[in-house]
């Protein structure tokens, strides 16, 4: 991958951002972002959440986005504006038109995103202006800011790029620390290109990136109403690309962003990639390592550098997937420590003193597989999420 | 429920039981329980984990539960013999084999049960010994012994009784601290009764009782491969006990001992009962409780008395239960903190004081309804687990 001169969202052409501090978080730092596209094309595509329960600015997003177009996204951490009713609602879509008068666009196509707790009425009367403040700090180098901006309990902003040779590039940031599971993963994402292409050239580059990235990471098994991946095209580069090697840069920048959420994930010292091979589907592999990742006894013991493979099979042994118990066969960190459902290798051969943990479940069933990250679940994680909202 | 003079799996008559130190467990504390059914019936019927990954115990004792009796049941703490393969499978074999001798009864209807670490083959060397131990230990009162030697990291022994104005009795003993979860919850219970009935009578009783109680508790969301629930009946009673009264016996003696296993579960400081009302199906009532009771979010909002209610309803939202977002409502300990969806009465009348918290969530969406129990998540259940085999 190589770097641009500039950052996130504003690496591709065509692009301005911002991120200012409306006053929405008591800590006083920055939790209000804005990006503009300035085309010529304004297509667009989304992902949001599959959670039942939707955050007003998704409801009003996923919308925005029927229409395939989108000229700006106001993002604000501090509160997620969910389960907030109609007057929620109302909030999102007067933060829409304030962004469309302060830049001369339609409301319409202007998307929201919003993260923090849920419950919780927006203030607007510090929001408005903030968009206002925003409109006026827009820069082609804002990028940073803007992904500094979105961060809530994110201890570090997360921003990437992708350039082809062919003069186009796909750049990004996102925010997420906790409520981390697909799908999506809780999470904030902007993706923008100055490739040329339509809103459905975008959205199936978009959903094919996302259901093997921001899909595959679990930090926590929690669902957030909030969810939002969007990618947005300018055009600016004059570059219609190849369809393949767009698809590809799109999924290399979500790769990386996805990576960078669970390196981020709250409470935890352990980033644990969880390989599934030997699968007689994809489905099947998926399933295995969604169920590995979300089982609290393995995430502790990872947490204790306990290569406890045990925990693993009786993970395993709760899925549906095709496999034999008697089949078997569990590597932590490239050692085998279970073969044919039974003990392996010595555990003791097992280093786990680094941050960066691979468990690898071969279910000797076929030949598909597939790779899902998560984190160790640490009394890190329970201080901070039971002093949230508090 | 009346208590009876003697506890636990001795309190019905024609039972006797003991519990010793085998050796097996590093801490020197008892670890080897032994039930004898003296009869005149056999009759028995037993209830096993839904994980496909089942450790050797459970492979077998399904086995001697095809026959429907069962004449004496050997239980170890200090080793799951799960994943053990087929040497596991012949330890256990022996370990029937060895009761079978010494008892002078026929190792086919001997169950056995053990529970402890996955994946380390037992120390038959020290278990042997310690069924003959036992078999000499044996006697009308041995109950509370045996319920004190099938703890693992459960704080207290779990017994419970019930007898019947009509002169029969239930009575049970239970263990399971971690990896509780259905189905069933990951624990070993034995039941017994003095009244007179065959093994299908019995196995309605067992299946309608613990489809309500055992399989309603989930401490962590992890289940086990050993979960085993036996019940064994002497008819030493002499009396044919009332169908209706008999099963509601049985559900009230497994309610009991599940409460009990909630009450003690690893590194716990709150028991959280959800009830779910106002759901189309007893289902969804059940589907939406169990999401509910494995939200880490939730867990540790708890644990921190922060009734943050929008991760109520950001679990409920990944459920595919029938329900409309705008008509959810949640109460907790009595507080209605979000009505139709948004904010309720004030948070700040909730009182979280209490080791009980009650969450009770309206779907809105019929007349059935679910009680499940389960825990808060907190730093102590982390460094239990992360501890547990180092």
């Amino acid at each position: 991958m190589s770097k641009s001169t500039n950052v996130g969202v504003t690496a591709a052409k065509g692009f301005r951002a911002a991120g200012v501090t409306a006053g929405i978080k008591a800590s006083g730092t920055p939790d209000l972002a804005l990006v503009v596209n300035d085309g010529p094309s304004l297509a667009a595509a989304g992902v949001f959440t599959a959670n039942r329960v939707k955050a007003a600015p998704v409801l009003w997003s996923e919308q925005v986005l029927k229409g395939g177009q989108v000229s700006a996204v106001v993002l604000n951490s501090g509160g997620a504006n969910a389960c907030t009713g109609p007057l929620g609602f109302q909030d999102t879509h007067a933060t829409a038109e304030k962004a469309a008068a302060e830049l001369g666009l339609n409301a319409g196509e202007v998307a929201v995103a919003s993260t923090g707790l849920i419950g919780v009425r927006l203030p607007m009367d510090l929001l408005l202006p903030g968009v206002a403040l925003a409109a006026g700090a827009l820069g082609e180098d804002g990028g940073e800011a803007a992904a500094i901006a979105i961060k809530t309990t994110d201890t570090v902003h997360k921003t990437a790029e992708y350039t082809s040779p062919a003069g186009w590039t796909v750049g990004g940031m996102a925010k997420g620390a906790g409520m981390l599971a697909p799908s999506l993963a809780t999470m904030l994402v902007v993706l923008t290109t100055d490739a040329d292409l339509d809103s459905a050239a975008l959205d199936d580059a978009l959903r094919g990136a996302t259901r093997t990235t921001f899909d595959r990471i679990d930090s926590d098994g929690c669902m957030s109403t909030n969810d939002t991946v969007l990618l947005l095209a300018s055009a600016a580069s004059g570059t219609v690309p190849d369809r393949a090697e767009f698809a590809e840069a799109v999924r290399t920048v979500s790769a990386d962003l996805a990576r960078q959420l669970i390196g981020d994930a709250e409470g935890a010292s352990k980033e644990i990639r969880i390989d599934v091979t030997g699968a007689a589907t994809e489905d099947d592999a998926v399933e295995v390592a969604r169920t590995i990742s979300r089982n609290n006894l393995l995430k502790c013991a990872i947490h204790g550098e306990d290569p406890n493979w045990g925990r693993v099979l009786a993970a395993i042994g709760t899925t549906s997937a095709a496999f034999d118990p008697d089949g078997l066969d569990v590597a932590i960190n490239g050692v085998w420590v279970c073969k044919s459902g039974g003990v392996g290798e010595d555990r003791d051969l097992v280093d786990m003193k680094g941050r960066e943990v691979v468990i690898t479940a071969n279910l000797n069933a076929g030949t598909a597989g597939a790779t899902l990250w998560t984190n160790d679940l640490t009394a890190d994680y329970v201080h901070e999420n039971s002093a949230y909202s508090t």
